[in-house]
């Protein structure tokens, strides 16, 4: 039990998570969404929230925006406020599920135009980021069909593959362009990129910019999601992660909240791999609704518990666990990962983060803060962000 | 696989299904809302929609109502006016998840306050009915949880007793309480009535007036519906079927769209224990979401479904499945029961139709009426009804 | 509702369907293999009950081996009775899941020897096809892991990559090695190959004369399996079904029995990219358990069950339903495929066979035969096939 | 996260952990047993192994039988020889999925004369439980149909209700009779006790001294298992537990392999309610099995893993968890229960351990003691206990 406490976390001082806009502002069920004071206004607003996340954690230096959510007029000015802030903008997500036209698909409509105006849309996502030195394009594509026959699911196919070569064909040269699957949801029946074997097929397609986003909440029950993490690296096509939880759908809770062992096994395929070091380029994202708790803590929690389950995966005594797994002790080698799972790391990153300048509490540190008591009171009168606006 | 067709389909001249009014508005995702033209603005125009379906296919005779979402200064005026348009007013559906004060729970919130208003307003419901005349208080519990520990699951447990004894003492002689059951959402760790054994415990509870309400759409992956649907029967405590289907989650999609082998299931054990008459005292409604086609030939091609799926129940010999179960002949009970099924039922429900004065097709009729396009015409301006209305 | 009985199902005249050899011995559950009279004891026994199951449906031409399980010293000898009784000996079957040292796995075994071992067997399988003329390899990978650490993800995938290329080089020119993807069984964390994905990389990796399988079983719970055939397909890259019906995990019940509606939009998905026409090559199967039903006609009702699903996708009216989905009509393309559905093709069916000299009713055909009674009578003593043996 | 650390856990010193005969035999899956050396031959050397581990760990009391596997001609001599070993015969587990008469059902059946064999059987394993005084008999129902229409669901349910009443009448008056439920396996399409609801409305017809078993693999996907912990116990009708872990379906792996974090959400809900002290009555038992692990170190393990569950739910601090959940503060109450979640109690459990004069690391003293070397070298010749003997 003691062998994982001779090695060193220092690896995860480099471990940044990047932060979506969209986690600061309202979110909720089809049901409700239910609004929380000091929730900002304005994509500014917004940066401000996630530098402060950054500021007490230490380790969210980037913040992902949302087009049309985030579209400001200057993005430079966008840009240079972050900076300010302490942080940099990062990913740009396109946006094609809230436009009346996009009711019966997007890049996968029958109706060219529709599909024109979805790729031009991409386009305009390309020209954001090269207003805020953004190399990442991101698409989730919610396109579907919720009853048999609705639609071809070959032609869909189809279509998207010619629509993404359009997407694909407006990227600079140091852009990446990021394909997320989902198992369902917002449609019922069909989903265009269901798995990850249809996203990497549409990737290898593509190209080398082309890469695989895996959102945690996105698998169908039962999934064993490190194991398409490992596949993913195995074929060089891993390009971000979209950190969750889940018990039962897409539920876009707290990463860690469900289940903080399938967390900790994740980040051990990924540490196992040197996936966590920068030069990988996977970009570890959070993609989270906090709808009934308060939004800036949510996600300082979500950045710990990445973080913890990260340190732990470092303490993995990676000889023992490989002459374990070689010398067929099945047991030895599940207790050589148990091992570092049952460290308490608490400690470990508490010094981390002293290190660092930082306080070794951030929820403390934050609560301490005053900073959701000036939001309170300062963000009067205007319109809430949300998904709709 | 002659012997069905001596059979006669006539019950099903009886058997009606009850469609809710919230089916004629917008609904959607939590990623959007599809509005649609023509939709209602009013419970009269959702009223009148529901008319329209009962027309056409002769077998939806009542309409429930979810409150406050069809809340009007007359319900009496309502209820006259349903009766000239030849439907009757029917179940009333509380609502306790679109308050703010409701973040955290309803009847089972922490704080008395909280309980008391959601318990005030199921009483103000049972004056709807009285107001009405319906005899029927529906009631789908929202509550639940997010996060693990976030709230005491016993507590919760039993301030839900404590809130249905005030709710149950409120109810006139002749009113029955109708409890839902659904496996998540909108929330996402603890649903506080997540499976038929909680609901049926707090009806036991509660007394001969509580009852189960069975959607076909709130179950765990892979759970056998038939199987509950005779568990509940053999209770006596079935009081109501929401009918829709699924694919993944709560798809609410077309009812017999997913699985119309599972539909036909289910009406087999319902004709098998008589059910499906009128002195079950079962109500057979439909819960639905038409979020992307047409919402009137959407509820139209349900009813149609259900009678289908029962047309097909009718017809299982069941003399001869009898004989095949008690003779262990695996197969050849199976293969009665799948005669019945793979019958063609189409042209019986024609002849039934046109025996009640109806178009032997439901879909046409209503294609040929012009009311589709008579409503898209007068119902410009105003606020078209949606679940936020 | 008329449009498709103006079709015709011809095409269903040279549709065959190929028989698993082990589907006509025992077959159970971890809990117990129910024994039942006449069950073959031999090989050749076998492929006369195969035999007898294509002399009543006409459409069953060849039948699967299972190595070692249908080992037999002078496969000639198999191959002419075959041959003598009418039907072909089919895809031989690889089996690398009932000798201890496969315990912690076979082709992706840690253990250098092992892993040999395991090829040195498939490649004895491919000895069998030149002996038997069979062109197909097929290669279900029973190899996974229990519990989390237990062995590395990646190192085994490599593993088998290696493995797997020493089988293909194996392979004639003529041959082609399908491979099989499974969710879970026998083993409960990780499965090597547990998605369309993992085994269409390799087939990738491998080249041309590398195809994927699909068992309609071998899927996580709510998974669009037609999309999946039709992604295959589109690769090129569907190379056979393993066609059953499943509930829960992988059941392996008769095929059609759990959810006919599934059958038939696979099916569909078939029948639209002409991938029913001989020159498809693709190899239709049969892989099923029999634990409590007579095993031949088991067979007989599966046979039957993908014809009628066949022929109700013969029955879509293409041009409709291509017209309904470009126009974006959700309910009416819905409508075009139901309307096939839920046309009675027994009718039809019970016709074709007759046109082909076989008795419109396999089923009464079969139970009219005598052909149980005799081998009730003929086979006692020995030891009953089952997978044991 | 320092208040958990002042707590103690010395409730953990009368906490024991009943475990299965059966677990030391040889299991596997319907495609293979694996055998390993030094298995058990016969009950005592069952009973041998069960005291082992309860000498290395300290905590595992009671072995439990199951008949026909573990009949011998004098139960009181095997009573003897466990006492003898530091161990108590527990709870005895009666079978009916194993006789050829079964295939169809046995409480369950359509046949009287194969129900009253499954009812004498339960008397017999009551005259057992009179042999070896043990107080609880408890009943899997295996029972089960493959195919809709195969058999009555109702009449299945009727008939149980008639069979227990049988059981139950033969019961003594210090007896319980404790009904297990399965979502699904050895059949696949009904389950007769398929979920806690179904169980539990027969415990409840039946009396005082039926209770319902929870088996933690025993659900569908998704199901929240501690929810059902608190209802039952809410109802004071929580038996016994089986614990094992899953990932699929009924996997049988070491409790808490699979996750952790929900064994201590089921252990939490335990200990809230006070249930995990003896006078609860509650039976926490073992019920896995060790396919491709050693068996010994599995439960070893097991014993381990439930232990340190519940010695984190004994550190969580229901006062500041109470504060937090009444003040509504959702991520403030999580944080409670996952401070003493995310601590390391193995020090604490080492040093509970040594004031019993145990070693502190029961892994390493098995590993010491040569037991497995003994049994290895020793039980050479007989046949290797497994479910099928």
């Amino acid at each position: 039990m003691t062998t994982a406490a001779l090695q060193d976390i220092s690896a995860l001082a480099d471990f940044g998570i990047e932060v979506p806009s969209w986690a600061y502002g309202n979110s909720g069920t089809r049901f409700k969404v239910f609004s929380t004071p000091g929730v900002p206004r304005t994509p500014f607003e917004k940066v401000a929230d996630a530098a402060e996340v950054n500021r007490v954690t230490g380790a969210a230096p980037r913040v992902s925006l949302h087009i049309p959510w985030d579209y400001v007029d200057d993005f430079g000015k966008l840009a240079a406020f972050a900076a300010d802030s302490g942080v940099a903008l990062g990913a740009v997500n396109s946006n094609v599920f809230q436009d009346d036209d996009y009711k019966l698909g997007s890049l996968t409509n029958s109706d060219p135009r529709i599909r024109a105006k979805a790729v031009a849309h991409h386009l305009e996502c390309i020209d954001v980021m090269r207003a805020t030195g953004s190399k990442v394009l991101k698409l989730w594509l919610p396109d579907g069909t919720n009853y048999a026959g609705q639609d071809s699911i070959r032609a869909r196919q189809d279509r998207l593959a010619e629509s993404l070569q359009e997407i694909y064909a407006g990227l600079d040269d140091d852009h990446r362009l990021l394909i997320e699957y989902k198992f369902f949801e917002p449609y019922f029946y069909t989903t265009d990129i269901p798995d990850w074997g249809t996203s990497l097929l549409h990737c290898l397609a593509l190209g080398d910019k082309a890469q695989v986003v895996l959102d945690t909440g996105h698998h169908a029950p039962g999934t064993n999601i490190e194991f398409i993490v490992t596949q993913l690296i195995r074929q060089n096509k891993l390009g971000a992660f979209d950190f969750n939880s889940r018990n039962y759908a897409d539920d876009d809770l707290i990463v860690g909240a469900a289940d903080p062992f399938q967390l900790f096994r994740i980040m051990h395929e990924i540490v196992s791999a040197g996936a966590h070091l920068p030069e990988s380029g996977i970009n570890f994202m959070l993609d989270q609704c906090h709808n009934i708790e308060p939004k800036i803590p949510g996600q300082i929690r979500s950045i710990m518990n990445v973080q913890e389950a990260t340190a732990k995966a470092l303490l993995v005594d990676a000889v023992a666990l490989d002459e374990a797994q070689l010398g067929g002790d099945v047991l030895g080698a599940h207790a050589v990962l148990m091992d570092a799972y049952n460290t308490d790391v608490r400690g470990l990153l508490g010094d981390l983060r002293e290190s660092k300048g930082i306080d070794r509490d951030p929820v403390a540190a934050y609560a301490r803060s005053g900073y959701a008591e000036r939001i309170e009171s300062e963000r009067i009168g205007g319109n809430q962000a949300s998904w709709g606006a």
